[in-house]
């Protein structure tokens, strides 16, 4: 059997020993598995960015990967942690709706309640839970542990109304679901929707004081430091600004409004 | 036999190379070495933010986990780098105090001076041991290779001071020995010694402007954006902000004293 | 055979899910590879940066290390991507001059270009080759497949000029090509080179408003807070304040020239 693989989305940061400490937990009770670090700084307590970076990353890791997914406001309420076997993948969480891509994209799947006390840490610490709860449950299964051992099976996880581009007949509102690392600002936006809104004719994308006419293939079809528009590698609407940060020069971030019309 | 784990802190940062230099050092030497990041961004040459991460973390890391800890503001000077057999695990680290929690948690062990240059790299550089001198002592202890061959036993390996809260008849000054990703300020007052004082009594807590009357169980307690006091997932009295950051709520940061009193 | 290991250098952050995106591309292919960050916070787009990272970090790693390296501010365009076999390592990249250091100390060794469509992703993003393109490649390598089966050999490869100290009769002018997380100056200049030009005589560096007389053996030769001049972790000269950030202090950063005369 393949080495099994548990990848980690957290808003926990890097700093602290925080995720070191959940990855010990892990190999404490599966020695074999293979460890991935996926983001550990989505925004803090911030569902909704949970859920598009676990969108954006899942389908990419091969069957069976154990997703661990860590932005928990609620960390030592009476929130549930949950288990989810969603297609090819499993996925450990709270119950908070940060799952809610998985749920879309995969199904309803089978989803079960962290209760079974054998399968966490002797201590359950009300304020991590990552370490205590969300760390054993996801090493277990990558031993093999079956999902309904974990707990009982519940029909109502949470889930969260993702963002969604506003499609009319004369124009899109899209929306920033990101800003990466290199200041291109990722919106909610898909290709087959842009497509068949435009459809052959042209296009016209306003964002903040600018405006961009075309879709472009790649950054490199516009000039160095020239503002565009493409499909990046998530198949959604991007605006960047080749080699220079596309948030920086228009001045906008998460939440922003892209506007897309159609052109002359 | 299981994997060997090796667990790293260090003040390196993770923008360099050197991190990945040391891991590349360890797999040419134990190639089926399972590498875990505990922290990078220890405060640079500051032993005593390490200890207390070191503190904060070995004891969820399987047992026989080899842990180098490199905050080393002597590094290339006479001082030694050290190897320990501390309880069910191994360290790895310069002779300057940082391993002091080790120490005095899991009794004084065995500990050897890193003198063998068979177990080093060939070219010691004065200012990079990590790589030279810790990460190759690090892979042949997760080798098998027995502690003592790395070099002669020594019993006078340095310790520290570490923060310990003051503790009076009328009140307790503990002091922010680390302020985490979320903001959060986390003391050096433990909760037996904190629940020793206040019994079944009232608590009134100081900090900068604020003052807190009550022991909250999780962040959810109380409302977002409210200031709380609660027991940690490291056992210890933390001061946080709901869904924000105490730290800049307060202006506080490491080394700020948080004063304990009995409530009314 | 001991298990493949695979070792990154990007400009992609690690705020983002790119890098474990590639990883999780990796592990579909190549389960066993032991994953290693050298670094993803190269200067964005910056090949020059990513080169002397490389040429910092290489051979460190055990034989037969594949490396990903991946700064490509012409992602999507017509530049092709190379595999190389070097020396004892193999290298995945654009072909954009990146592995320059690596063709410079290893001989010209084989390339090819990324051409066979069976070893890479089913849909090739033009914004994100580095999960499309070359961590399929690497995997594959990982798991044996032959350079040569992943496209033609070429004998073009792209190549940059990596900065090199202008060494005259009476004085050399070194440039600062990486100033690390504590702040250290490491310039292009080699401790062969430096020793040649000095003999047994003196020397005078200057930096800035800097003037030091002397090269120490590591940190801990001068006093806290001190600057001095080493021949740092990878054998070149450094600037460095110990205890403290010489780019701070001094106020210069990459591309900075550091002048070396003789000493009276």
């Amino acid at each position: 059997m393949a080495r099994p693989v548990v990848a980690f989305l957290t808003d926990f940061g890097t700093a602290d020993v925080y995720v070191g400490v959940m990855k010990g937990v892990v190999l404490g009770i599966c020695p074999d598995a293979a460890l991935v670090d996926v983001t550990h700084d989505l925004a803090p307590h911030d569902v909704h960015h949970g859920a598009h970076a676990l969108a954006a990353a899942y389908a990419h890791f091969p069957p069976d990967t154990i997703f661990v997914v860590v932005v928990d406001p609620g960390v030592g309420s009476a929130r549930r942690g949950i288990a989810a076997e969603l297609g090819a993948y499993r996925f450990v969480a709270p119950d908070n709706g940060v799952l809610t891509p998985a749920f879309e994209d995969l199904g309803p799947g089978r989803v079960v309640a962290l209760e079974n006390p054998r399968y966490r840490g002797v201590v359950l610490s009300r304020t991590f839970e990552g370490r205590d709860r969300f760390a054993p449950a996801a090493a277990w299964l990558a031993m093999g542990v079956a999902l309904d051992t974990l707990g009982p099976a519940i029909t109502d996880a949470q889930r969260i109304n993702l963002s969604r581009p506003q499609i009319g007949d004369v124009g899109i509102e899209a929306h920033v679901i990101h800003v990466d690392h290199f200041g291109n600002l990722i919106t909610d936006l898909g290709r087959s929707a842009l497509q068949r809104f435009t459809a052959s004719g042209g296009v016209r994308i306003r964002v903040a004081e600018a405006t961009i006419d075309r879709i472009a293939g790649t950054y490199a079809d516009v000039a160095a430091g020239a503002l565009c528009a493409l499909i990046g590698s998530t198949d959604t609407l991007e605006i960047s600004c080749r080699e220079g940060s596309a948030a920086r020069r228009l001045g906008v971030g998460r939440g922003a409004t892209v506007s897309i019309s159609r052109g002359e």
